[in-house]
Order: C-alpha cells, then sequence, then structure tokens
C-alpha cells in the first residue's frame, strides 16, 4: 500500500503490472516490423503480430505467475502472442531471446517514466527560481555543522537547492535508452548479416537509440541506476533542509496547506509532511543503486539470478526516485518562507 | 509484476495492502480493549470499536493515498474508525500515537509472514533430510575456488545445507514481535500509571510480546532484517550451489519439472529455473537490510523520514526472503542428483 | 590517514597488520598444540611450533604481498613456520586448509576488538546513568519530525539513549566466537575420527568455542556484522540527537571541550565535534553489513571471493562501530546540558 | 594488512596517509599563490606558504589524530603551516574553510589516482585485443543461466569483455576534477567579487577544473563513485567469467603463473588467484557507492557527518576498483586458453 503514499501517482502507474507488459509487447511488434522491413518474415506476419501486440493480450499478473516455470515471462508471452496469430506463430519473436524482450522493455519503461520525474524537477526549478527572486534580500544564518556560521541570504539557498536539482536533473537525462538486440548468446546469429539493421530499425520504432548488444554489459544499467540515486540523493538534501528549517525553534520554513501534516496524538501540530515523505523515498534509493551495481558481475552469456534481479529493482529505484521528485515539488509548492525568523535568528547569532 | 514472479503467493498476501489495514486495524481494537479493560474508555466504546475494526473499514489505497497529507496513515485510519462509531468517537485510538499503531501492525505483518517462510524452510529441511540418507554413499568431487579438491560426500553436501537452513530458520524465530505504545513522545504519559497495563494486554490479545516503549530506538527492526537477510543469503548459497552442480559440464544435479526451465531462444533447453529465481530474490535482500540499518539513526522522539521508510523496506524483505524459500524449496523438491555424474567427476580429477 | 580521526585507537592496533598475523600465528600454535594431544604429532614438534608462533616470524606487509600469489595469506605463513622449523616442518598446518586458518583468525581477531568496544559502551552507560540521575527533574520538549509535541524530561531522553545502547551492547555479546576447523573440503577428513576432538581443544586453547564446521555457511559472519552494524546505527542515533540538541537556536545540549570543535574559518565556532565523528563513524557501518550479507552465497565448498572480501570487510566494520563507541563517550563525557534552555523552549512551544 | 593483498600498490600509495596530506598542503599552496595574484596576499607570503607546503610539513598520523578535536584535519594543519611562515601566518588558509581544502584535495587524490587505473585497464584492453585477434576461429559453446547455448567465439567472448571495460574506462574519465572555493558558508563572501577568479587560477595552479562552488551538492561525489563502481563491477564480470571457464570440468581458460594460485591443504592445486583477488576487491564497491549516495542528503551548509564519512569511503573505493584493475590485469596477462577444451565442450554440447 506504500505506494500509493510515497510515490507517484503517474510513475506508480508508468512501472507498473500493465506498463511492463505493454512495454514488452511493443517490443515484440517491432521486432515483428523490423524484421518484416528487412525480409526476414512477411509483411502480413508482421502486421498481424503487431495488431494482436497492440491488444491487452494478457494479464499481467496471469503472466507474471506463468513466468515462474522457466524464470522468464518472455516464454508465456511468446505463447500468448501466438496464440493470437496461429497462422504466422513461427514469425513470432523470431531470432529473439527473452533478454533481447526485458531488456529492451525495462529500457522503455524507464524511457516512458523519466518525463514524469523531470516534469517534477522542473516544477522544483521553477518554483525555486520564484524563491530566488523573491528573497535576494532575505538575510539568513548560514549554519555548517548545524551550528551558526556566516550570513548568507535565502536566495542563496534556494538557489543552492535549484543549482543542484538542474544537476541532478541534467544527469538523469543522460543516459541514453537503447535497444538490446543479440539473440541467444548475444551475438545477433539469428539475424545473419541484417541484426545490426533491425535492431537499428526496432529503436527507430520504439523511439529509443540503437547500441551494439551490450547482455552481460551492465554498465549502462548501473549508469541509470546512479542517475536516479543522484536525483533521490539531491532531493533528499533539499528536503532534509526544509526539516531543519522548518524546527519550531527556528522556523525559517514552513510546509503550508490546508489540511496537512498532521499528528493523530496532537491535532493542533503541523508536521512538514511533504519533505518527511521525499526524505522518505530518497532514504531508499543507494540501496536499490547498489543492488543493482552488485548484479553487474554477470555469468557468461546470461546470467542466473542477477539479471533478473534488476528487473524489480529498478522498477522500485524508478519509484522511490518519481516519488521523492512528486513529494519534493509539492514541498516546495507550499513552501512558506519567513524572512523575518531568518532576521531574528541571524540577528541573534551575531550578538 | 514481480511479485507474482519472484515471491511467495501466501507472503505477497500476508505484505499486501488488506494485510496491512488489517494489522492497524486489529492494533486499535486491541488499544481500546486493553483501555476499556484498565476503565480509561468504556466497555461499550471498546465493543463498538473492535466492532468496526472487525470489518474492512476502509479501502487500502484510498488510505494509502490518504496518508499523504500527514505522512502517516493512521491519521486517515483513526478517522474512519470514527465516522463508524461516531458516538464513540472520543475513545477511538485514546492515548497512543500513529507511531504506536504503525510499528505494533509492522510487528503484527511479520509475526504473520513468518510462519509461511517457517514452513518453506521446513519443507526445505525436510527434502535435505531425505537427500542426506539417500546419498550416504554418494561420493563427490570437493571444489574449492570452483577447482577441484578432495572427496566429500553428496550427503554432506546436502547435510551442509540442511545445517545452514536450520541454523537460519532457528535465528529467524529468535526476534520476538512486540508491542509499541508509547504514545505521543513515547513515554505512555497519556496512559498515566497504567501504560504498561495497557501494552501488556494488548500484546496478549495480539498474540505477541510486550516491552518497553522503544519509539526511535530501532534495533529490533535491524535485528529482524538481519535475521532475514541470513535466511536469504543462506538460501542464495544453496541455489547457487544448485546452479554451478547442474552445468551440463559437471551434471550432479538438475532441475526437474514438466515444463519448466525453458528457454524462448532455445527450445530444447532446461534451465535451472527456480534455483534463479531464488538468486534474484536472494541477491535483493543485503541492500533492503542497509536500508533499515541506515534508517537507524531517527530523529529524537520520532524520526523526519527514516521511520517511515522502514513499512515499505521491511515489507519488501519479507516478500523476497518468503521469494527465496518458496522457489528453494520448489527447486530441492525437483532435484534431481546424478552419483553416476559424481562418481565420473570424481575419477576425472583424481588421475 | 583517516583510522587515526574516526577510529579508536586501541581497536586500529587490535584490527591492524600486526593483530591480523599475531591471532593467524595463534591458531597455527593452538593447531599445533591441540593435534598433539591427540597424537598427530609429536609433542616435540608442537612445542617448537607453538615456540615459534609466539614470535613475530613474518612482517604483516611482507606477508600480505606473498598473500596475492595464492589469494591467501595462509600459504606462506605456512612457509615461513616451516622455515622456522624445519625438522618438523611437515607437522606444521597438518589436516588444515586456509580457511581454517583465517576464519578462525577473523573470529580471535572479533573477540579481541570486541572488549574495547564494549568498554566504551559500558562507559558512554554510566555516564549516561549519571544524567538520567542528575536531570529527573529537567523538563525538555519532546520533538516529533522535528516539530514540537508534549513534554518529556531530560531523564528520559537519555534514558532511552542508555536503555538503546544497553541493548545493542548486549546484542554485541551474543554471537559467539568459534574455531573453524573443517580441513581441505570442510568436512574433517583428514583428522579422521579425531577432527571434532582436536577443534575442541583449539577453541579451549584459544578461549573460544567449538562448533562443528562451517565453511560456506556465512550466517555467524553475519550476524556478527549485524550485531556490530547494531551498535554503530544506535550510536548515530545518539549522536544525530546531540547535534540536533546542540543547534545554537535550541541549545539544550553542547559538547564542552578545551580546544575541541573548531572551524578553521571561524575561530569564535564550537562544533560538535566528537558528535560528528560519532555520525561519520556510524554512517559507513550499513555498507559494510550488506557487503557481509551480499558475500554470504559462497560457492560450493570454498568461495572464490566472496569469502576473501570478508577479510577487509570485517575489519572496517570492527573499525567503524569501535570509533563510534570511542567518539561517542567522549560526547557523552563532555556534555553539557542547559536544563534553562530546556525549559525556554518548553514555555515557548507550549503557548 | 589487506590493501598489500587486495589493492594495487601505486593506488595504495596515492591515496595513503601521505598522499592525502600532500593534497591538502598542495590545496592551501595554490590558495595563496591564487591569493597573491589577485593581490588578497602579498607575494611574498604567497612565496612563503607555497614553500613551506612543498615540504612535508606534519606527520600524517599525528595530523590525523590532532583532527579529532574539530573534526577536521585542516584545523591542525593550518595551524603546522602558519607555525613555518610564522610572519606571514594571518595570510594562510584566508579566505577558505576546511570544506574548501578537503573537498578539492579529495578530487586531487582522485585525479592522481585515476590514471594509475585507467593504466591497467588500458592494460587489460590491450590484452584482450590481442586475444580477439588469435582467437577469431576457436569455437566455443555460449552459456545462458549457466547452461549450453547456441555457440559462440572465444573472440566474441574477450571481446565482450574488451568492449565492456572500454566502455567503463570512458565512464571513469568522464567526471571532472573541480575546485571547491566556497569560505565559510559556501559563497566565497569573504573573497568579495574575485572568489570566482581565485578558483579558476586554483584550479589551473593544480592541473583540475573549476565550477561553482558546490559545498553540500554532493552529486559530484556520488557520479565519481558511481564510475569508479561501474569499473569495478564489470571487472569482476570479467573475473567470474575466468573462474567459470576455469572450472577444471570446463577447462577452456587457466592462470598461469610460476608460483601462483596454491593451495595450503592441496599442493597439487592450481587456483585461479588473480580472478579470485579481482571478484574479491570487486565485490566491495557497491556498498561503498551505497555510502557515497546516501551521505548526500547534506544539512544545510556544511553536513554534520555525512560529509567527513565520505574521506575514507571515496579512498576506500578508489582502492578496491584500483586493486581490482590490478588483479584483472595480471590474470588477462596470465591467460591461457585452450581452443581444444572449447571445441570439445562445444560438440559435447551439440549432440
Amino acid at each position: 500500500m506504500f505506494d500509493e503514499t510515497f510515490g507517484a501517482p503517474a510513475a506508480v502507474a508508468a512501472t507498473g503490472d500493465a506498463a511492463w507488459v505493454r512495454a514488452m509487447l511493443d517490443v515484440e511488434a517491432a521486432l515483428a516490423r523490423a524484421c518484416a522491413a528487412r525480409v526476414m518474415i512477411p509483411e502480413a506476419a508482421a502486421d498481424a503480430i503487431a495488431t494482436a501486440c497492440a491488444t491487452d493480450l494478457v494479464d499481467p499478473a496471469d503472466l507474471a505467475r506463468a513466468a515462474v516455470a522457466s524464470a522468464t515471462p518472455v516464454i508465456p508471452l511468446v505463447e500468448a502472442i501466438r496464440a493470437a496469430v496461429p497462422e504466422h506463430a513461427e514469425h513470432v519473436h523470431v531470432g529473439a531471446t527473452s533478454q533481447d524482450i526485458v531488456d529492451t522493455a525495462m529500457m522503455l519503461v524507464t524511457h516512458r517514466t523519466r518525463p514524469i520525474i523531470e516534469k517534477d524537477l522542473r516544477g522544483c526549478v521553477d518554483r525555486l527560481g520564484d524563491l530566488v527572486r523573491q528573497h535576494r534580500d532575505s538575510a539568513q544564518l548560514g549554519r555548517t555543522l548545524l551550528q551558526p556560521a556566516e550570513p548568507i541570504t535565502f536566495a542563496g539557498t534556494a538557489g543552492g537547492w535549484l543549482d543542484a536539482i538542474g544537476y541532478a536533473r541534467a544527469g538523469l537525462s543522460r543516459p541514453r535508452p537503447v535497444v538490446q538486440l543479440g539473440g541467444a548468446v548475444g551475438n545477433t546469429a539469428a539475424f545473419g548479416v541484417r541484426g545490426r539493421q533491425i535492431g537499428i530499425q526496432m529503436a527507430k520504432l520504439l523511439g529509443i537509440h540503437y547500441t551494439e548488444p551490450w547482455q552481460t554489459d551492465r554498465a549502462r544499467v548501473a549508469e541509470l541506476g546512479a542517475a536516479l540515486g543522484v536525483v533521490a540523493g539531491t532531493l533528499g538534501k533539499v528536503a532534509l533542509d526544509v526539516v531543519l528549517l522548518a524546527q519550531a525553534e527556528i522556523g525559517e520554513v514552513s510546509e503550508a496547506s490546508a489540511d496537512g501534516g498532521r499528528s493523530s496524538a496532537m491535532p493542533h501540530k503541523r508536521n512538514p509532511a511533504r519533505a518527511v515523505l521525499t526524505i522518505a523515498a530518497a532514504h531508499r534509493a543507494p540501496a536499490l543503486v547498489a543492488t543493482l551495481f552488485a548484479g553487474m558481475p554477470q555469468e557468461l552469456q546470461r546470467a542466473a539470478g542477477r539479471w533478473q534481479a534488476e528487473w524489480p529493482t529498478l522498477t522500485e529505484l524508478l519509484r522511490v526516485t518519481a516519488g521523492a521528485a512528486h513529494h519534493a515539488r509539492a514541498m516546495l509548492d507550499n513552501l512558506q518562507v519567513h524572512p523575518d525568523r531568518m532576521a531574528a535568528n541571524l540577528a541573534a547569532a551575531r550578538t
């Protein structure tokens, strides 16, 4: 039940069961079309396969359960597609292997979730830009090791948050979503000389990029995880600052909202609820990043466990990062700034 | 969609949305009954509250969404209970705070999921006991650093797995599920002198144990995480051994199943699917354990983020551990042992 | 250079190069004596071996470098012992394997470092006992999510820290240091029927416990790591509370020391230096714990990498935990408590 | 003692005590020179300071111990420099804060260690290029989930390793080492309008880059950690493949060396020692990466613990990555390839 509390609704949907199945069906359709374009399969077969893949062929939970027998959802997925186009069954999934479908689908799911995160980050940046402009003259006490240091301005504080979020956002846009097309052992042998062209065509159809088969070289997955982790960590820092500045004894900012931040024991209390949710979501990211890095040593031509562990881990990492961005944006949108308290705290520290 | 692939069905249910809401409602009911027993609220109020809490008062997803505003599901939960018993509203959640309800519910969810894991572990142990008895005379090559070493027996190998799983299972039974009852700031002030007695009564009603309020001392949560991590790591070792011994060139064991282990690219292939799923599930545990340990430094009387991050993390850790146990059991139940190949490999290494 | 800053001097020594070599030599000596007691080798050989092992036979850095060729320090160690007692060379390391020596040495190093940590924890507990007694009447504002909550007392705060440290300390004393004696493939075959008796004798000589060979069942190592992680996390919580309460705007505690807490940019500043060092040390523990858990799936009869990774990881984890305890004790010994500020903050929150 | 076993000698030195102190002294010297260039301090003072900083002014261990009192080595370092140039004492460390010195030194240490790692990676790539050329016709069995799959060539296997290492190496060269110059609260206030110019000049003198003060925006540190983690993970994959292919029953590669890979219990054995050391080093990286990511939420203008924890963590991560590269290179240089066994295994799998 925590996806709804800690997550971003749009990102929960974009990384959910239906989204993963949609991505896998889109990959199978793109494979069929690309194979037809290179005359590996008939156009009619590609049309039929793509048409079938455009529907909700399978129930995600059924598919997931059927995935147990072979430790891959692609076997039952391909069976379902074949059952839908019995006369073209031999042309379904031609030349490809499970890893091609799942890896490319993983890239697609990421590619489709990223704009949701980026939109919330842009919302944060926009709001912070306003705060910077509004608080050029709001003097504030700088604090190092949580002790009074030299004076700063709140424009400087908000500008620091803005720069950090902008930097993390640029980093998130860097890893390119790429097709995986290697076939059984990653060398595209089943496609003969056409492997590369088919991969390029698939990428074009899916709106992502092409690269040589990367199979058990998981650097791209780790880099994607790291970019998400940087976003989460950056938002965690901003939210932690908000929690600290919102302490009653400091009182330099607060989260204002109609109904937010209540306590079940103390009805008068107003908690920085969105900051707390941002911190909670961000707290979960580093270990998920570590799981992806720890999964890099994948055996020979396909891993026996570490690859499969990537699917739920990257899903979760996309969700906690999107959740952090979602809540951070609400936190900043609701942020009330109290220059009077800043002035008072600064004066108190200067005496 | 990966819960259905990597998880154990019973554990997915026992840690799911409805299970968490059920646990929280059970805690509120136990609180009401315990307060009535100590004359803090009328018996009639306790009856009404407990009756309301026995129903599915709230939709878990709605509750989770409503939890955002205050960063806790307990506010909307208490509102729902109060709405169900308007004449006793003032007696709902009396003296307690969000953390009391969620921490105790977290213990209950764990307490209810643990037997599912233990049952699968017992299944593993039983099967391994059979293998030990059957293979007293199955000489096998010991392998260190994956190189041939001295002879062993497969009874010894299986016995080592059995001992390790037995040890991990004993460790899992050790952390005692305990009530949390501290009130707003963890000192049971709202209960006066009756705080301890009410806590003890709640524990009795819930079938768990009592201990003094532990609020921001998260050692118990970390220990629980560690016990789960030891189970997952142990099962990961057994499954890795199975994968290694099942290599075609070694061929000393194999996973037999009617339809399992197929490949989408190579229909003739038989993969050790359950071993792979066990490894994949177990691979995710260490980082989740780390998230719980990293969450231990919780601020003053209630944490602003690290506590909240425990809920989904422990849920996930229960699931991956249960999933590892579930698949390990199927792996062992399906395990075929090939003493002839053991003998041949041993002979080859001896020459 | 950071061992001296973040560590505890005694623990740095107890886990250092010389300490590890000492432990390995002690294990070889105990093995020889235990074998002699069971007439596996002559008494004279055991005497000579034990005498040689009582000296600083080898330079630790040389040994560590020589360990590269075979990925184990035991090969060059055994060579050095044999060179020291040429006439008894055949009786050195009899029946044992590298893992026996390193695992038992790892247990010994832990066993010898633990009292250092426990002493600092006891120092913390003693100091906190004094604070509890002194501050029964020091009313303080409870803070949840870093927002004002209900009143507490500083005795309650300090008592909570005391209980948490006491609990973690009890947990640290729980994992029993045990001998590993399995021989080449972990089944004590080289010792015949005497394996168990020799292991028991070794344990007695080394002042630790005996258990059956655990070889690639690394639950004990993970549990040890978890117990250390709980100590570090608990101390991290106490230090974080100190940093928060020491904020100038709150000012309820401060770290007093003749020369401590200065800033290179702001000479007038007094930073909570020991609290910061405690947090920094504790921050490193969770990931080290995760490395040990992630290392549990060890291949067949000896792992190709994950076992070897335990040595520096457990060493580091002992050091950061000891460092956290060392600095936490100094932090608490230097802690000044300001009940007047507590009263003022409480009054301000109540209005 | 494990630095000498698992590490690369050059990298252990480049990240050691003396190297860190050297880097900090170089930063103080560059600061003085840059300030003189902008007439903030007299040229004569800069000359004297730079001359003093060119010597080994302080004993690293003494400095590290003195760092405890203020939780920073910069206080005693600045004192030592001032004592060396008493007549210019007021011009030492002018405008700067501890974080400027340590962060820039951390970048310098990284900048100086990186070429050591890159050289070993280039060595790996060169060797793999040779193997690719030599084994164009060495047919090999592809293995997925450690089960026989379709045929590949060893040129393809080695080429996959080459590409992965090349990719990781490119990623390692990406994060730019940058100066940190922000002063007490990160806004360069003490430098007036000259802050930026002084920072740029420092960067030029130190041979690194300039960027705006990043103070508590730790994305750059996390990205650096991630790049190192990708290198370690990639090498871990290659070494794991070597261990798997070196299994006696597969025997397609082996580590050849005059004296390497011996066992203390079984003198006839030849272990893949360098592969094991590579795996062991690489296994430690993911959690260190996680520690850096978990440290990103740093409080306000300087963190109370998480920043300080970066120093030993990044040091350790540089070391394990360099160690992995060092041992992987030796592993590959010593690698013997057995095309006859490849052919035999392939034939066996085809029947």
